[in-house]
Order: structure tokens, then sequence, then C-alpha cells
């Protein structure tokens, strides 16, 4: 009986056959932090009894919430970070470097086959090139970075098999908040998604990281999409770590297989507060905005900036918008400015901020006032998610979210696309 | 008997002869209220009756303080101010588009001979284009808003003569910090300063700004430089508002004069706690810092920039540093995109922030944590200042700023622009 990537992958970090509902204590890869839960991580590390971690160059601690910090309080968690990074000879990416989860595929800490976890939800992004990633809390860092190890169930997976080409103007955050819609925000929790099919394969690796971002946004453990060659070129082009890509067999089991055309898909909007509660843009009606942001680990990247800056070109946001840009990283902060998109957007009127998580997780950089509607190219519009229960966030492409800008309502843009 | 320039600016303002120590009401050419300070004055306008304002084309609102808000209390002060700015047809400026005082001179919304109030300390800047502008309270700004006069007694001036030529690594920066070393922080209490003298014949208009800026760290009312040819030019470029420069008389009294040579002044830093406390770089001894602030209404222009990335070309930022980039403005910000300044300073570990305040208000974008030492180019090192009353703040020019960034303590740019 054939297996999933997701039961491969965990086969070998294990060294025995196991298959999905195993619990196993896996051998983890890398091992990630941030700042808004490696505080407490450290502070659970502590009163483990923690004297060493368990390998210094397979833990990493990204400072990207609070960057540049907001409050004193907050300043000396960082701090805290810095001194156990310090200590024991961790790689710390500091204030500006960028998201997390960015920086850990794009700088090549992570590879194909890998075993993560990240004490942030939207670890699952690694699935894109082949690893798999996924979430954990505070403590549960803590105990890995003492040990090396942690404990899983391994999941069953859901093969989502995405036939069609992708019309102009409808892009892969389309995809995947049409699959909230058609899945739900719990239907595929404690599961592996394996995404594949044609539109998979013609979507780039940076537009694939959208998807698995969202994964866990359907309640699943990882989002794994099996490595091509676009895959393998992307990754070589970042590393020099060797991997061993994983494949799932051509007869591996899965709880359920779901297949999509997407060749008919239309922009998609999430409404406020739920991230499976989606329409298509036409169904929408007129919601003014006050608020649009584009960035995150969802979409921050290269290609998000582009196709905004495309849209925005020689145009003015609305002058009751505020449009908050925030590169995924300083990277891609260089090569947007290099291109000119940078000018173009804060030319257009966009404000742009330092790399990194930005108003995404409402400590700073644009908290909306109450009763404003934001359009957003985030991963969540929960209540509250931008820190103020009293706004709606609408999740949607960047495309979507720079003609909304311009035009001061939540804008269909493939108006902008022709 | 001869007038000063204050004196010129109220005589023509009231429409008969005054004198300093003159008690008047004056009409205000233009009144500029931040997000800081403009809530509260709106409040107050409601309490005193207001129900027109006396001229909409002479006031201005600036989000500048908390530029995105990092707090949905803010976003919604911001969005009082946006409802009265629409509903009185004021000029608002977003979030992004720059600190206020930098906004006002650059925009041409100020010109020589004006006499302007804002409800910011800072609001002295603009004496740099020979106007006399002051700082006034919240409550001052709502009764000017609605009568367009307000009530101040016409000050006694100090002439401040500068005489000899700035040394290589030597900008106005230091002068100023110099001027409060000899003077002291009330050495001008309700005075205003007229600088004057080669020094500042040979300074950029940006670059009297940042001595016009800092007048109040001398306890003045005003810091005014008479218009000269650079003067008028840069005046020109940017607006089309008639305007008369006023000269001070040739035999205009003065309560003090005071001549400085500048011929042979090295780098200069003010130490924590107070702006007038100042000693040569050479005599400071050693000052690890933790953080480095390139910006605000001082010195967060592209002279400041440009001189910083030069420091910066090639090096990298010291990895215990972290250095903060708020450029003054919009334009400014695309100057130094253009120039390629923001790519060198990026390059060598620079963080950008959104043009505004940034850190310097102690609001978000870079508080300091407990016991960190802060170089910075801003104007106040207040205990508290930047938003932790455990942080030391030392005061510098951008030079020293950027030299300090690369060797993680506060250092003498000249070994750096040889």
């Amino acid at each position: 009986m054939g297996k999933t990537i997701a039961e491969k992958i965990f086969e070998k970090k294990v060294g025995y056959p196991v298959k999905a509902g195993d619990l196993v204590i896996a051998r983890i890869d890398m091992a990630m932090g941030q700042d808004g839960t490696t505080p407490l991580a450290i502070q659970s590390f502590k009163e483990m009894g923690g004297k060493k971690v368990f390998d210094p160059s397979r833990i990493v601690f990204i400072i990207d919430h609070n960057a540049p910090s907001q409050l004193e309080a907050i300043s000396m968690l960082h701090d805290s970070m810095r001194k156990f990074a310090e200590n024991y000879r961790l790689t710390l990416f500091e204030i500006g470097c960028g998201v997390c989860h960015e920086i850990m595929v794009a700088k090549g800490l992570v590879v194909p086959g890998d075993l993560v976890i990240g004490a942030d939800s939207h670890t699952c992004t690694y699935g894109a090139i082949g690893a798999f990633s996924t979430g954990v809390g505070s403590t549960e860092l803590a105990a890995a970075m003492i040990s090396g190890q942690l404990w899983f169930k391994v999941p069953e997976t859901i093969l989502v098999h995405l036939n069609g080409t992708l019309p102009p103007g409808v892009f892969s955050k389309d995809v995947i908040l049409y699959l909230a819609s058609q899945i739900g925000a719990d239907g595929a929790t404690y599961q592996a998604i394996e995404f594949a099919g044609p539109i998979i394969d013609q979507l780039s690796v940076d537009e694939r990281l959208t998807i698995s971002n969202m994964a866990v946004e359907l309640g699943a453990k990882a989002g794994i999409i099996a490595p091509d060659e676009k895959t393998l070129t992307w990754v070589k082009q970042r590393t020099n770590k060797p991997f061993e890509p994983i494949f799932p067999d051509p007869n591996a089991v899965y709880i359920k297989e779901l297949t999509y055309d997407c060749s008919t898909l239309v922009p998609q909007v999430a409404l406020p507060h739920r991230v499976d509660t989606v329409t298509s843009i036409g169904s929408l009606g007129e919601v003014i905005i006050q608020e649009a942001y584009l960035g995150t680990c969802t979409n921050g990247r290269s290609v998000d900036i582009e196709i905004a800056a495309k849209i925005l070109q020689d145009k003015k946001v609305h002058p009751k918008v505020r449009l908050i840009v925030a590169p995924a990283s300083k990277e891609i902060l260089l090569e947007a400015i290099e291109k000119g998109w940078i000018e173009t957007i804060v030319k257009a009127g966009g404000v742009l901020v330092t790399p990194g998580c930005g108003p995404c997780v409402g400590t700073h950089q644009g908290v909306p006032g109450d009763g404003w509607n934001v359009v957003s190219t985030a991963n969540r519009n929960f209540k509250g998610r931008m820190g103020n229960n009293k706004a709606f966030i609408y999740l949607a492409s960047p495309a979507t979210v720079a003609a909304s800008a311009l035009e001061g309502k939540i804008t269909d843009p493939r108006k902008y696309l022709r």
C-alpha cells in the first residue's frame, strides 16, 4: 500500500515504517520561533531545566511581529531572544529582515523532505517546497530546542487536485480562498493536504507558498506540494544543504480526494469574520474600505508587489484609503526598489512599512479604527485580528487589494489588467 | 531705533509699531496641528462653541506621530482629525506623508515673513526661512482656528553670530548642539534668536532648518534666519504664494549679541538626559549603543540621509545595533530611493520605517529597551523621550549616528569622511 508525502517524511525521520494515525516521536530538521512566541519558549526552556540546545544550527529566531518594537516591554522580550540566541549560538534574524516564513524558505533554511516546526501557525507555508512543516506552541518549541524531537500523530492526507488554467486576474490567493469556502475552516483538521494538478504545475514557487501558507486556515496540519523541477531549481538557488525530495507513492492512500476545475474561477473575497465565508467578487455588493494592506507571509512577495504596482502605476490611491505595504523581507524590499515598484506604489499614495508582519497581527503599523473595513492580502480575518474587534477584515489577492485601494471600495481587479 | 525680524513680523501682522515686550493680538498666517495634539484641539474647538474656522486655507493637519497607527484608540483619534478636516475643508496630510515641520516648509505652506503657530514645540523650524513660527498648546490652536488670531508677547531677540567655516565632518547639528551647551536649555526662554554670520551663509536651507528646529531646546520662542538668495530660491521653487521677506534693521536692538567661531568645532554629542549637556566627541569615552536613529524634523532630510549613506556604503551595521531610518517625508524617501541611498542603507543593515516621526516621540517604531543607549539625530533626549525612561539617548549629527551604527559605539565620523 502506497504512502503519502506526510507518511514518507515521518517514516524517514523516525527510521521505521509508519502510517497515518500512528503516534511517533520524530527528529526535527529545523525549529523556528518568532518574537510573539519565543519569549515564552525561552521561559519554558528554563523551567524544563534546559542546559543546552540539541543543535544550534537547527534553531532559528526571527523578530518580525513587532519590528521595530512599539513598546518598551516588547523591546525587553526582544532582548531576551537576543541574549538566548547569543548564549546558545543560534541564528537570529533582526527587525527589518522580514516575515519568519519568507526567511525560512528564501534563505534556504528549509529544504524539501524536511520535518520542520515553528512556533507560528503559518509554519505550514514550507509545504510548498515539499517539507512537512507545522505550527506548534511555545512549550513544544522549548521541548524541541532541548531534545531535537517532538511527538506527532502522523496525519491522514486529503489530496486536492486542481485542474484547468487560471484566467487572467485570478491568482493563487483566489484559489486557496475558494478552497477554504469549499472545504471549510475545519474541513481538514489535523490532516495534511497535498495540493496537485495542472494549476499547481503552472504556479511559480512563490505563488505556491500562498496556497500552502493558508492550509492551516482549513484546519490542516500541513499543506504539501510535491517538489517538481521548479521547486528543485528554486531551492538549489538558495541553499547548499543536501536534500532528498519526497514524492507520494503512485498508489498512496488518501482519506479523501477532491478535484476542482479552476478555469472559470473569478477573484474571491473572504468576508469578515471567517476565512471560509468566501464570495465571488461579483456577488459582493458595495464595500467601502478605509484601509488596504499588501503584505504578510501569504502575499508580501515580489510577485505580489509587482502586480500591485502594475495596477497602481500612474494612478492615485483613493483619498479616504490608507494603503499599507510591507514587503515580506529585506531582499524583497530591495528587489521592489530596484524594479521601481516601491516608487510606483509610494507615488500612488501607498505607505511603506518595515519588512515584517506589518499590521496583520494587530500589534502596530496600521491598526484599523472602529467600524473600518479593511481589505487585506493576509490569511486571517478573525474578529480583532488586526488589533480592533470593531473592524471588518476582507481577504483577497494583491491585485484585488490594489484595485480596491484605487477605488475606495472592494473592486474586481480584472478591469485594471486588460 | 531699529527693529529685529521678530518685531518687524509682529508689526506687520498687527498693523501698528511694536517693540519687544509688547503684548499683541496678531493675525496668524498658518496654523498647524499634528496627531498628538490636534484631537485635543478639536475637543477645545467644540467646547469653545466653534462653528466655523477662520480660513480653511490657513489650517493644516498632519498625521505623523503615529503613522501608521499602533493602537485602535489612536486610529479613532486620526478619524476625528479626518472628519474635522472634511467638515471644515482643511488640508490633511495622511500617514506616510512625513513629519509636519518638513511638510510645512517643503510644500511651500510657510513663506518668509509669515507668522505661524503649530501645536508642536518644534514649529520654530520655519524660522530657517525667515518666518516667525512657534509652538502652542492644543487650546491655543483651537482658539486660533476659530479667530485667526492669537496673543503674543513680542519677544526680545538674541543675535547669535557664527563666524568661520565648518571643518569637514562637522555639520549644522554640531553647531546647534554646541550652542545648546553654551547658551543652555533655558538660556533664551521666551526670546527669539536670530542666527547670522558666515556659517549660516554657507549652510544650505535644509541644513539651516536643523538649527532653527532646535531653537526651542534653548528655550527660544523662535529661531530666525534672515532670508538670503538661497532662501528665496528655495522658497520660490516650492510655492506660488506671494511673500515679502523681512530683514532686521541694521541698527536693530538685541537683548544680547553672542559671537562664536566655528572653525575649530568638532562633532558634538548631547548626553542623556539633557540637550545642553554636550561634549566634544573626543571627550566622550566609550559608549556602547544598542540603537541608532536617523530621521526626525531635525535631521531626516536628503542631506542627512545622503551623508549617512556615504558612511554606510559597502559596510555593515554592527550586529548588536538596530539602525532605524525614517525619511522626513514621502518626497525625501522617493529621492533617497532614486539616488540609491535607501538601497545602500538597507544593504548595510539599516531598517527603514514609514516617513514620519518614527521612534523619536516614543510611541512606536523602535522604542528602546531598559538600559539601552541610543544615538539619535533627534532634538530631544529627555528621560523617557523615546518611550522608555530606563533608556539613555545621545544626540548627534547624522554622520555621527551612521559611524556609530557601524562600530556599535558612539564614533567620530571624521574617520569615515576622509
